[in-house]
């Protein structure tokens, strides 16, 4: 994915989607030098926002940029435009899911519910806590947002296995080691987590990817999605989960959302489920990301927040 | 406080409070080389447990080790035998403080009680989220246990300042900085800080340590208190919170436990009351720090887990 040519950008018409708010708008406005416009007439044109209208998937589009981190529905709404740049805003989601993964990982050790719980009945009685430290967490996915989560949680003295698709050269950042997907050295790792934690992107290799092998692997494990929806197979889990191979649920992230009343994810024992808050990207973040994006396409250099998109991540 | 001397500690006898059990006397039991018993007859003795029974208050204590990592309420119940050592029982207790701490940071941060509340109505509701990175915690204490806690409040990026009874030679670990206890210094930190946590031990110089002004000086912290409960004056705390100058509390320990269903605490606005959960001492830790001990009076020295029983800690 080669970023547009300097001088083509330097030409090119802002547009932006009725999602991206004011105060956003005018930041785009100040860093690109141009007033941003919602519709489109003729002519090479970047785009920020969250989708993509289908008059606007032409070759016109130089650049695309995400205000989101996750593109797969991006992607999966029709075949991207041939030669359009994608980048994504990821702006400190790394640290919010972390903090997001610790948070959930230790109020179950700590038994946060169940103490608020004991509170608004007025009622002192120990309840047990779990020291983290010393246990595993195993965690998908080795990148950015991974290793983040990994870091965090070996702070807590927690040990940390990373999964990754492929052997990694070196061992990326808060990892004590890191196996391959599907190897005999996962499933191993999996019966030895206390915590399983997800941050695989959705793409066609990871769709359905903790399927029924994977949660019978696990004795016992918590398992914490803040990962995309649709690489768990809901039916799999449930099963793990009424026979005891996944202790929790903690899910962020669900194939259908909003989850209406009705989903049946609902209906999971021992699970919460959050309304995919953990990585959030604030204004400041889609500014940021976007302006670090401009200024190395603007000195002819592929952004760092590229998106591969056969890849999908 | 000098230990007793070897000699003298190899013809004691090992008495053990009814609170210990029957595993953790068999390891004392171990260590010793010598049987354990409830009773006393006569000759130096060294007794393990929480409370010193009135009978046994005499010179021919030699040694007290407390199962426990406070020692208020022993060396309240009446003078201490002279010439006695008391050590305690600190075990990970600094690890599982902070553990709680940063579980209850990180719930407040992340709503993990109102996600939990809006799982149980299948509602599907994005909730704010706050990242505790670059906010401000000042933990009062700077011993083993605030130490502890400013080492994890550090890995998730949060400013740690540190309140001393006494300005510190070096800076402990986990802190930015450290301000004396009622200093300018400390009024300005509390005015500027997202959590003030107490991990403070009772003694005379902290009981009711913080009242109205210290509650007035700061601007929406959410209170911890993980040290001890006479530490707080529970009325200036009501003040404070329905003032707003407090954003909420947490209290895991309360001036009198275990807090009856009529506890004023339970009035307290926006409160979690946890039942001193924080810094449990496990069998295994009580084992190992009377190991420590006795393997460093058996040597001729004083044990680094002595109380100086006139500071109190």
């Amino acid at each position: 994915m080669e970023p547009p040519h300097p001088g083509t950008l330097a030409r090119a018409r802002l547009l932006t989607s009725p999602s991206v708010g004011p105060s956003v708008v005018r930041e785009l406005e100040r860093i690109t030098g141009r007033p941003a416009g919602p519709g489109h007439t003729t002519g090479p044109f970047v785009y920020v926002g969250d989708t993509l209208p289908e008059a606007l998937r032409t070759p016109e589009l130089l650049w695309f940029h995400s205000v989101n981190a996750g593109t797969d529905a991006l992607l999966a709404a029709g075949p991207w435009p041939e030669g359009a740049l994608l980048t994504r805003t990821v702006g400190r989601m790394g640290e919010r899911i972390a903090q997001y993964t610790l948070a959930w990982v230790l109020a179950e050790c700590q038994s946060v519910p169940e103490h608020t719980a004991q509170h608004a009945r007025a009622e002192w009685r120990r309840l047990p806590s779990e020291l983290a430290a010393g246990r595993t967490a195993v965690i998908h996915g080795t990148g950015h947002i991974g290793s983040a989560v990994a870091v965090l949680l070996r702070a807590c003295s927690v040990r940390t296995v990373g999964v990754s698709r492929t052997a990694p050269g070196a061992l990326p950042t808060g990892f004590d080691r890191v196996v391959t997907a599907g190897s005999q050295e996962e499933t191993a790792a999996l019966a030895d987590a206390r915590w399983v934690v997800s941050t695989l992107p959705l793409t066609g290799a990871t769709e359905g990817f903790f399927g029924g092998a994977r949660f019978a692997a696990m004795r016992g494990a918590t398992f914490v999605n803040v990962g995309r929806g649709a690489t768990v197979d809901t039916a799999a889990l449930e099963t793990a989960l009424r026979g005891g191979s996944v202790r929790r649920a903690v899910l962020d992230v669900l194939p259908e959302e909003p989850a209406g009343p009705g989903d049946r994810a609902w209906r999971l024992p021992r699970t919460v489920i959050t309304s995919h808050s953990a990585g959030i990207t604030a204004d400041e973040d889609v500014v940021a990301d976007f302006e670090a994006c401009w200024d190395a396409i603007a000195e002819g250099r592929t952004p760092a927040l590229t998106v591969d998109t056969r890849r999908g991540y």
